[in-house]
């Protein structure tokens, strides 16, 4: 396998720090290799919804950052890549916690990548979320 | 059509107030009758993403919670109605502004309810993102 | 609005008559504007399933052949522009009849085209299924 | 893992014979244990499009045909199990040749069965397509 194309620390800064409303999320890279990425959503109670569990739009966020680190582990820093499409399925209700999403790589051609997440929480040994989705990528990059 | 079955106020209350890395878009209801529901996200800087647009997540965030709407506009306050699955195109990269999201009930049955939203910008004539979800509802509902 | 950028029956010898399995569906043209495409599917017993309705896999081909309609007829005949996602909600279970696919432009850029389709049964009212799509068109078309 | 709640001939015979239609794909059962099975489908010129590559509805009927299987697989022979929504991501344009679907479990719940499939072609060591989609299940089953 190659080794990844960007340092985690260049991506978090990319894609987190530079998006002040996915900031507040305070993601940590676990894993940041060639198509093999894994972004760690700390506990934090701003996240909870009724029912005691983490809202949708926080486990979408993540899983859409963990794509786009799937992405750019593979191409480097293009900032201008962008979400075309994603699919979500959620499959059970997490409790309160820490959620680890895995991304992985099913294709990346010249022009769009596509890649799949599966997001756990440590509470749960079966999957909590699981996200496919496609990054367009500007012509001329890499 | 009948009218809905709950008021705006109490929607907001529930799905945002209730969800505060939610609350903190802001969103205010533009219509909420029986199965037709608008949402408005207002511009705030921490929105932005590099390349000076709004960021995906917080139009996943908008999707969501038009879906949410359009189903408790349908059965009233059933705080664990909850998304299966959403689906999203991002179609044009909106400049920073306000967003509308107007959700439109596709299916409403006994236990899941399937709907559409389009998501506009005040700037463009042509819609920014569309998006379909499912949401469950409880068995025992309305 | 332009006009579209084939004729119908030479949508049809491209997409149907080209491709044996779904030509064995017999689509017909219903509009064919620029943007605007509505493909009708007729009745036929091999599309049945246990239960008396209509098989899946019949519909998402008719919302694939649907949204291809709907991008040639913006671009003109490109054979090699194709799928690159699909996403469909099955709504109700049509009874045994005819069903319409309506689909309709979202999105047409250099590269990708978006749609959405939704299918009606000559028996309901309430539509059937809703899909979206995205078409990959290939460099240096039109 | 306990052992699939019913046979491949009787899955087949319920999944591909009852349904004329799909029922000319002549599939074959690779694997059919409980949440995993493996579906082939094999060559066939009927199935080819322009561009010399396999037509994207047989690859969609492979993968739902497949979902239903793992869906069976866990739950037993229930016919009027239905799809609610499947999402599929074209990959690689396969070459003409044998397609092998691999389906597994990622949540059954009491009225809920969500599932993947990866379909690969004997021609290809990537993916061909990557499916997700739910199943509903009817209430007082199993």
């Amino acid at each position: 396998m190659p080794s990844a194309k960007m340092t985690p620390d260049a991506f978090l800064e990319l894609a987190v720090q530079g998006v002040p409303y996915v900031g507040l999320l305070d993601f940590t890279v676990e894993r940041f290799d060639h198509g093999a990425v894994d972004i760690r959503l700390p506990h934090k109670d701003m996240l909870l919804r009724p029912g005691g569990t983490i809202c949708g739009p926080a486990m979408m966020a993540l899983a859409d950052i963990t794509l786009y680190g799937v992405c750019l582990s593979m191409i480097g820093s293009v900032s201008l890549a962008v979400t075309t499409d994603m699919n979500i399925h959620f499959l059970r209700k997490p409790q309160p916690g820490t959620l680890i999403a895995r991304g992985r790589n099913l294709k990346l051609g010249r022009s769009l990548f596509v890649g799949e997440v599966t997001i756990e929480s440590e509470h749960a040994t079966s999957p909590t979320a699981h996200a496919t989705g496609t990054y367009a990528i500007p012509p001329g990059t890499g």
